[in-house]
């Protein structure tokens, strides 16, 4: 198995990040309302133009015209499953790459999980999520309790490949080291902050940031490791002196880093 | 045309401020749940009272009793078209002077377009939005990119003096100067920050605030100016590293200009 | 009337917060989407595991399998009654203890009401909620306005007396001084602070947190006791210029109190 390490050292992560400044890419999404505010700032922190939900008309208008797309699946508390179905259909029809989220897949509701399934249908170009939410995907006994994992992210490492070639998607797997697998290869980026886990939607947040980093880079797996890598960069530098004073600080690194403050 | 200038010096726009203050009135809104949170947390930074959605028997219970009312068209992510018509037929009913906040209208969705115009119905007596929507509302073919606009608020200036007249509600249009129309007399707001534009939902909070200044004004056109002004200087002051303590800033501001830090 | 005083002194309020941090229990809730992110955010902030939310079948997998349960009523804006109904149906057939938040119960809306009422067939453990909602729930004519109590939490001292008999459930009313009946006895929770009531969502999340209390506590009474003297402490040792600031240093001070910063 080959590793590549990847952080913001690397030129290419930090090239990618401007790109999305210089080009402010409208990047549309559909996902829950309880991380829905940090995704959408997340965006805008770093310069991205983002639209989020499904009112009348909107999977079609916005998922067939944006630069990128992300499913968040969780979108389901309050949108239908023939509108998140769509999204992924708008975008997939229109060859616009987009990011399934499958949160709290394999946590216990057999109808959720059949409806996330079947998004698969539409070929992610990136699959992002926790490491029992990805291991549970690939088809090993691994659900997690509600939207919490069960097991670290290098417990994961071989479901992700294994996922990965089944679905043809790059996926990604958050935890104390995130793992990025193409194919066989796996991307590492270190510095995974315990403290996001105590932000709601700091997970889902990374989802939208993915989704940004796709229509500048060249590649799925380029995206998913710079999204990966500025995150984490973006939360080893916050000062806080608890969890709400480190949500607010996220935002701030992440703005500071795409010169947008 | 004429065109007076207003600011946060004007005697008025503080009057009105501490009115709202004093009398906490009761702000009832439907809104998309991007920005609600914010929309809420604006609201009780000056003391005003607010709630938010359509549980069952809401639209008729709070529409018909608030002080004043707001619709941001967005709520249609998660409330029926049904109940978010009913909120303006009750406060129009009542005589509720009520905000429309027509988010991503004329953005490629002609069954949300649809929808958002049959709202015109019920005689707002402020439409606030960007410079896109305003100008497609007015008939004018500018459609934004999702919710964002694609002009400056300068090129609005016609348009919105336009839609003020068909309508016969006060226009407001947000932008590098904020400008609102009461047929054709203009008022213009200087100080619009651009850091507004990279914080979900500050927009259509201020169409929240809007609403929260209708009930202490003596017009409609007073009351848009004051909201519009009270913002502009509470985003002129903030202090902040990055968006995300640019955010709770203003809030913070906004507070400490309505004495209730 | 016995009254019996709690506070952050207590070495058990100190105990059950620990409790939380070594089990971290999952606590599962449906609410409003303007309260959503602040709850799960302080559940986050004192290391408990929070999901939200009625995507399908999750009524069932997470309200039948968390450690706890509440139901903020205001989730009706986008959860359905059925959905709702469900949760709490579950969580009692489980024998898992749930907390009821009746959000502007009394407020207007006898459709909402009763969707409320139907609620208590389940046996909640606790009842929490402003002075005029309880007092509503109770049989009083106390309506508040919109979200918002139009009476002190000492005018609902017998009413909620009252209403725990009934129920057989913990009532707990927030206000200046905070006040938790169980039958006859009354625990009072002093230190409740002005600036909660001006960040939305605060009175929501102190429902979620008293979820999260109950089952690393013996009794249903000392959880609710817990979750309001940890909150109260909480809120007074923020120091902030304004409203903003003061939702970020109140999760900041959990999360402080709790070990997890």
């Amino acid at each position: 198995m080959s590793m590549i390490t990847v952080s913001w050292e690397d030129p290419v992560v930090r090239g990618r990040l401007a790109g999305i400044r210089q080009r402010a890419p409208f990047i549309y999404g559909v996902t829950n309302y309880v991380a829905a505010t940090l995704s959408a700032n997340v965006l805008l922190a770093v310069g991205a133009a983002p639209a989020i939900g499904t009112a009348p008309g909107w999977p079609e208008a916005f998922g067939g015209s944006a630069a990128a797309v992300w499913i968040n699946t969780a979108a389901l508390m309050s949108s239908s499953p023939q509108d998140v179905r769509r999204v992924a259909a708008c975008a997939h029809d229109a060859g616009i790459p987009w990011v399934l989220d499958p949160v709290a897949f394999g946590a216990g509701s057999a109808e959720y999980d059949r409806i996330v399934l079947g998004l698969l249908d539409f070929s992610p170009a990136v699959i992002r999520g926790n490491a029992s939410e990805l291991m549970a995907l690939a088809g090993a006994d691994a659900g997690g309790r509600g939207v919490e994992t069960a097991h670290g992210s290098h417990d994961a490492l071989r479901h992700i490949q294994t996922l990965s070639s089944q679905s043809r998607a790059v996926v990604a797997v958050s935890g104390a080291t995130d793992y990025i697998a193409s194919g066989a290869t796996i991307f590492a980026v270190k510095g995974g902050d315990v403290r996001l886990t105590r932000v709601t939607g700091a997970g889902c947040a990374l989802g939208a940031l993915v989704a940004a980093f796709l229509p500048v880079s060249d590649t799925a797996a380029e995206a998913a490791c710079a999204a990966h890598a500025t995150y984490a960069v973006a939360a080893e530098r916050v000062q806080a002196v608890g969890t709400g004073s480190f949500a607010v600080g996220l935002l701030d690194e992440l703005s500071v880093l795409a010169g947008l403050q």
